[in-house]
C-alpha cells in the first residue's frame, strides 16, 4: 500500500485536495465538493465526466470512449481516472452542474396553474384543521393545596382554558417542565399536534416559557432525483415565508434512479446516498431559515414527498427490489418519525411526515400531485402526466384512479441527446427556423451563448424541424435540402443549431438522427402508456376532460409542439393545467391540514397500479408511437391539417 | 492547576485508580468502582464512610467529626479526604455495601405472600390481554400480477391468516423487511405489540425471518432507592425465567432520595445518576439474560416500577421540585419510549414502560403494589405500608383510595443507628433477652460475627427491651438493672449486643438511648400517619380489614413486635399480608397482561393525595406515638394484656 498523496486542483473553481496515491478523480471531485455529471454512476458509460488535465498525470482516464480529438487535447472520463501525482483539472462547463438556475423564478410558459389554496379557501370548504397549533397558558402557581404534577396541571387548563382532550405527552416536554414553568412565573405555550386519525391523540410535542404563539411553522420539502426544494410556511397564516432548492448531493452518484440504487447495493451506498441527500436537506433549511428569518425551534413538523426510490433511500429502507422485477417495494406508508433520527437538523420534538406512494414507480411525488392540485376531488375525467424520465400517468377522478409509470429515458432531461443537458444556463429553450434557407434562431436559458439543449428546447427543435420538412415522420432528415448544416459525420446525419464560434464551448452543437430516435422513443413511451392505461379502464383520448402537467419539465414545454411530436394528445390547450413542483404543492398542503393527510390513506387505496410490461397491448401501442406524430395521424387533426397545408405551400413554392 | 497524579490501591478489593492530585477520596472509589456508604451524599454529616489510611496521606478527613480513639487508628471519613500522596486505603466491612445478599432467597418471616396469578388464572378472570404477540407467516412470493409492497403484503396477511387489524408498522420494520423476507423465502414472524388504549394500534415492532414465536419475552423491573431487581418472563407461558438484583449504582452518590436529588442539583449531577442506575439495569439485564439462556432480541418490552425521584432520575427529569414545598412531581405518567433512547440495552424495538405515580412521594412503585396485589379490584378495607425512609400509606378499596408519605428518617434501614446497617450478611436480624440477667440471644443475617444491626433486628431488639422492662415507654434505660450491659459513655445510655471479641468490627456493637429514639419517632410518623389519613376520610383503625406489607422490609419485620412497639395497629396476624417487592410484583403483572396497564390509568387518577404537612391533626397524632406503643395504650390491648402480666410477674419474682 502505498502511502503516497497528491495535489488535485481543481479550476475554474480553485479548489484544493489532497488524496492517496491512485485515488478515483471522480470520487476526489466528490471530496472537494466539486460537482461532475455522471449520469451512469460512475461507470464510464455515459461520457458525461469529461475533464480537461491541465497539468499532472492521470491513470486510466478511459481513452478508448473518448474522440480522438478529445484525447489530444487532453480530456480525460474523471469516473475511469486514478490520480498518479499533482495535477491541475479543468472541469469544462458543459461538464458540471449549475444549481443557480434553481433559485430564478423564470415565467413558464403555461398560464393555467394551479391556485395553491388560501387558509380562507381552505376555511370555506371545511377542509381546515391545522395540524399543529400553539397553546399559550397562565397556569396558576402550585400551592401546598394544589401540588398537582406539573405535566397534569398542564393538561387541566388545556382543557379548562381551550377545551382540548385526548391529550399525550412526549417524554422530552416533561423533561423541559419543571424548569420551563418556573422561568416565566407559569405563563408557557404548549405545542401541540394534531393526530391524522380522528380518534388519535392530540400530543403535546413542546412546552415554552413565555408566549411564543406567532412562532408557528413547518416545512414542505419535494425530494427529487435530481432537485430538492423546500418552502418554510408560516402556520398561523397559511404563507410560504421563503423557499430554496439545490441539486440533491446524491446526483454525483448517478443522475436517475436506478443508478442511484445500483449504487445504494455496494458497500455502504445506501448508508453514503441517505447521507448526501439528509446533507441536501440541511443545506436547503438553513437557506430557508436565514431568509425567512425564523427560529429552527419554530419548526414543528416537515412533510417531505418524492419517489419511492428517492423515499427508501431517505428513510435508510434498501431499494434493492425496486429495481428488480416484479419490482416491489418495501413500503408505501410510512408512519410519522422523529426528523433527527435521520439527521434532519431540526428541534428534538419536529416530526417527519413522508408522503405514501403507491407502487416502486408510482411515488410519493405524484401522489402528492394527485392531492395538491384536488384531482382526487375532482367529477372530471383527468389524465395527470409527469413527464421525465421515469414518467408517470394517473387517469381518474373522484371515484377511481388508475395509474401506471413507463421510462422514457433521459432524453426529456438532455440525456442520451448529444449536447444534451439540463435547463440551465445556456440551454437551448427556444427555437425557430427559416423554411426556406434552413437557418435557425436560437433562444437560450439567461441569453447567453449556447452549451446544449435542454429537454423542453429539444421537443421545440424536433417539432419544427418535423413540419418544415427538415426531418420525416420516422426523425430522418431530409437529404436532399440545400444547407450546410445538415451533413453527415463518422456515418451519422446532423443538423448544426450553433456554430463553434457562437457557443460556449468551443464545438458546434448539433442535433443528431440518434438524438431524434432518443427523443421519438421517450415520447412514445409516454403516449403509449397514456393509451394503454384508457384502454385498461375502457376509456379513449377523446374521453380525457383535463390534462394536468406535472414536474419543472412540464412548465416549460411549449404544449404545441408536445402536440406536434406526440408527447401529448392533441387536446384544446385550455384543457391543459400546470402544476408545477407537484411534490412540492402536495407536501405544502398536508402541512397546512390534516384533512389532506386524513384523505392521503382513501387516495392511495384507492390508486390502481398498472404494470405496463404485464399489459400486452402496451408493445402495439408503443410501436405505432413511434411516429411523428404517431401512425395514427388522424389523433392529431389539428396537425394534420397544418401539415397538409404546409406541404402544399411547399409544393407551390 | 497541578499535573501531579497519585495511584490509590482500594483493600481488600485490590483495586487501584490513578486521579489528580486533590481528589476527593469518595469520588476516586466511585470512578474505582469500590462501594463506600455515604448516607448524606457525601456532605461530611453522616459519618458513614470511615475508611482506614494504611500508608501515604489525606488531606483533611473530617478529623473533627471522628473519635480520638479513630482518629488515632487513621480512620478517616472518606467524603472530606482529598489525595495528596500516592496511598492505601482499607475499606471497613461496615462501610461497605454488600450486594450479594440481594440474591439470596432467605424465607419471609410471613407465609401470607401474595400470589402472583398465572396466565390459568388471569385468562378464567378475564384478564389476559397479552401485551406482546408474535404471528407466524408463509407469506406468497410476489410476482408480476401480485406486486404489493412487502409491508402492504404482511398487513393483509395478518388480517386474512389472524385477523389482525388496526395495524401500525414501525420504520425500522420497514427497513428490515425487503432483506427479512427474502431471507426464508418470505416466512417471516411478527412481533405485534398491543395497545393500551382498546382503541390504539396494533403496532408491528419487528420482523424476522422464519418461525421465531417462541422466542418472546419481557422484562419486569423494580428500580429501588436501594437495589434493582429485574425478573425475565417468558410470554408464552408467563413464568419467571431467571431474576436478579443488584445495588443501584447510585447509592455512591447518597443513599436516600432526597441527597440524591441534591446531588442532581449540582453540576452534571442529573446525568451522572441517569448514567448509573442505567448501568446497574444493563447489569441486571447481563445476568438475567445469562442466567435465562435467552437471547438480548427476544425482549419486546420492558415495564419500570420505582418512586418520584428514581423514575424522573431514570427518565433525565430534574427532580429539584419533588424535594422543595410544594412537592411538585414534573409528570405522573409517562409514554412508552424506546428503551435504547435512555442507553438501555435492549434490541432497537423494545419498548419501555414506566408505572404511573400519584405525587412526589406516592411513586409509581406504590401504585405497582396496589395493582399486583389487587387491592384496587378488592371489596375489604385495606391499608397498604411500604414501610422504609420514605414510607407510604395507601388506605382504600376498590372504589376509592387515599395516600399519604411520611418521612420516617431512615431508622428502619440502619440509618441514624449507631450500628445500624442493611439488612445484608452480618446484620443482627434476631434477639432475645433473659429478663432476670439481662444476657441477650443474638441471630444475624447468614449466621457470621455481627457487624450491625438491620431494621427489622431493630425493631426485635427494642420492642424485647420494652416488653422485658430494660426501656421504659419513652425508651429510656432502667438505670437501676444489675448488669454491665447497660451503661453510660460520653453521657450517653447504651446496650451491648455483642462485645468487641465476638464482632467482626473490633468494637463493641450497642444500641442507644438516641437510637431508640430515631426507631420510635419513625415508627411514630409511621402510626401517626394511618392515623390521620383514616381520620381525614373519616375512619377508625378499627375499620382495617386487611393490612399489606410492602417492600422488602415489610417481609423480614416481626409482626407481634412491629405491634409491640406501634409500627403496625395491633391486629389479628391473619389479616396481615405480605407483599415483598411490590413495585417488582406490579411491574410483572402489568408485563404479561394489558388489562392492568388500561386499568391503572384509572386508579391513578382516583387515588387522592394528602399531604401530612397540611394536615394540622398530624402533628397531634405524631406526638401521641411518640411512645412506646403509643400514649393510647388502649389502641394495644394485646400488649396491655402482656404488659400487666409481666409486671405482676416481675414484681412478684
Amino acid at each position: 500500500m502505498s502511502l503516497k498523496t497528491h495535489k488535485i486542483l481543481f479550476q475554474p473553481h480553485g479548489k484544493e485536495i489532497s488524496v492517496a496515491d491512485g485515488e478515483n478523480l471522480l470520487r476526489a471531485a466528490m471530496e472537494a465538493g466539486v460537482h461532475i455529471n455522471a449520469s451512469c454512476g460512475g461507470e464510464g458509460v455515459c461520457g458525461k465526466c469529461r475533464i480537461l488535465v491541465e497539468s499532472g498525470d492521470l491513470e486510466g482516464g478511459g481513452l478508448d470512449k473518448l474522440s480522438t480529438e478529445d484525447r489530444e487535447h487532453g480530456y480525460r472520463l474523471a469516473c475511469l481516472s486514478q490520480v498518479k501525482s499533482d495535477v491541475v483539472i479543468r472541469v469544462p462547463v458543459e461538464s458540471e452542474v449549475d444549481a443557480s438556475v434553481l433559485n430564478k423564478h423564470t415565467a413558464p410558459r403555461h398560464t393555467a396553474r394551479v391556485k395553491s389554496f388560501s387558509f380562507e379557501d381552505l376555511k370555506e370548504k371545511g377542509l381546515l384543521i391545522p395540524p399543529v397549533e400553539k397553546k399559550y397558558l397562565k397556569l396558576p402557581e402550585p400551592s401546598a393545596q394544589d401540588n398537582i404534577a406539573d405535566v397534569t396541571r398542564l393538561i387541566q387548563h388545556l382543557k379548562v382554558q381551550y377545551d382540548e382532550h385526548r391529550l399525550g405527552v412526549d417524554l422530552d416536554v416533561m423533561r423541559k417542565v419543571p424548569d420551563v414553568f418556573r422561568e416565566k412565573k407559569f405563563e408557557v405555550t404548549a405545542t401541540i399536534v394534531r393526530p391524522v386519525r380522528e380518534d388519535g391523540k392530540n400530543q403535546i410535542v413542546n412546552i415554552e416559557a413565555g408566549d411564543t404563539t406567532d412562532c408557528n411553522y413547518s416545512v414542505a420539502m419535494d425530494i427529487g432525483t435530481t432537485t430538492i426544494y423546500g418552502q418554510l410556511l408560516d402556520l398561523n397564516t397559511g404563507e410560504v415565508v421563503s423557499e430554496y432548492g439545490d441539486f440533491n448531493g446524491q446526483i454525483s452518484y448517478g443522475e436517475d434512479v436506478i443508478s442511484r440504487i445500483m449504487f445504494s447495493e455496494k458497500g455502504d451506498g445506501l448508508a453514503t446516498l441517505q447521507k448526501r441527500v439528509v446533507e441536501t436537506i440541511n443545506g436547503v433549511l438553513d437557506r430557508i431559515f436565514k431568509r425567512g428569518k425564523v427560529k429552527r425551534e419554530c419548526i414543528t413538523t416537515i412533510t417531505l414527498a418524492g419517489n419511492t426510490t428517492m423515499t427508501q433511500l431517505l428513510l435508510g429502507i434498501n431499494p434493492r427490489y425496486v429495481r428488480r422485477a416484479p419490482y416491489v417495494p418495501a413500503a408505501i406508508m410510512y408512519p410519522p418519525f422523529h426528523a433527527q433520527s435521520l439527521g434532519i437538523d431540526l428541534a428534538p420534538h419536529a416530526q417527519a411526515l413522508i408522503y405514501p406512494g403507491v407502487s416502486s414507480y408510482v411515488g410519493g411525488d405524484i401522489v402528492a400531485g394527485v392531492m395538491g392540485a384536488g384531482m382526487y376531488k375532482s367529477e372530471k375525467l383527468t389524465l395527470f402526466m409527469d413527464i421525465g424520465t421515469n414518467a408517470e400517468i394517473v387517469i381518474g377522478n373522484k371515484d377511481w384512479m388508475a395509474c401506471t409509470a413507463c421510462s422514457a429515458g433521459p432524453a426529456f432531461e438532455g440525456g442520451g441527446i448529444t449536447f444534451g443537458m439540463r435547463a440551465a444556463k445556456g440551454a437551448i429553450e427556444d427555437f425557430s427556423i427559416d423554411p426556406i434557407s434552413c437557418e435557425p434562431m436560437i433562444v437560450t436559458k439567461g441569453n447567453v451563448r449556447p452549451k446544449g439543449i435542454c429537454g423542453s428546447g429539444l421537443i421545440t427543435i424536433v417539432a419544427l424541424l418535423f413540419e418544415n420538412g427538415v426531418i420525416d415522420n420516422r426523425g430522418k432528415f431530409n437529404r436532399n435540402l440545400n444547407t450546410d448544416r445538415i451533413r453527415q459525420r463518422e456515418e451519422i446525419w446532423e443538423y448544426v443549431l450553433v456554430w463553434k464560434d457562437a457557443t460556449q464551448i468551443d464545438r458546434d452543437i448539433v442535433i443528431t438522427e440518434p438524438d431524434i430516435d432518443n427523443l421519438i422513443r421517450a415520447k412514445g413511451a409516454m403516449y403509449s402508456g397514456a393509451l394503454t392505461l384508457l384502454e385498461e379502464v375502457g376509456l379513449t383520448i377523446q374521453d380525457i376532460e383535463v390534462i394536468i402537467l406535472a414536474g419543472g419539465f412540464g412548465s416549460y414545454v411549449d404544449l404545441e409542439k408536445a402536440m406536434t411530436i406526440g408527447l401529448l394528445p392533441e387536446v384544446d390547450p385550455e384543457q391543459v393545467v400546470y402544476l408545477g413542483n407537484s411534490s412540492l404543492l402536495g407536501a405544502r398542503m398536508s402541512s397546512l391540514t390534516n384533512v389532506l393527510r386524513r384523505d392521503v390513506v382513501d387516495v392511495v387505496e384507492m390508486m390502481t397500479n398498472f404494470e405496463l410490461a404485464e399489459t400486452p397491448s402496451y408493445m402495439d401501442h408503443y410501436v405505432g408511437a413511434l411516429f411523428l406524430p404517431h401512425t395514427e395521424l388522424n389523433y392529431f387533426p389539428r396537425l394534420h391539417k397544418r401539415l397538409q397545408e404546409k406541404t402544399r405551400a411547399r409544393q407551390a413554392s
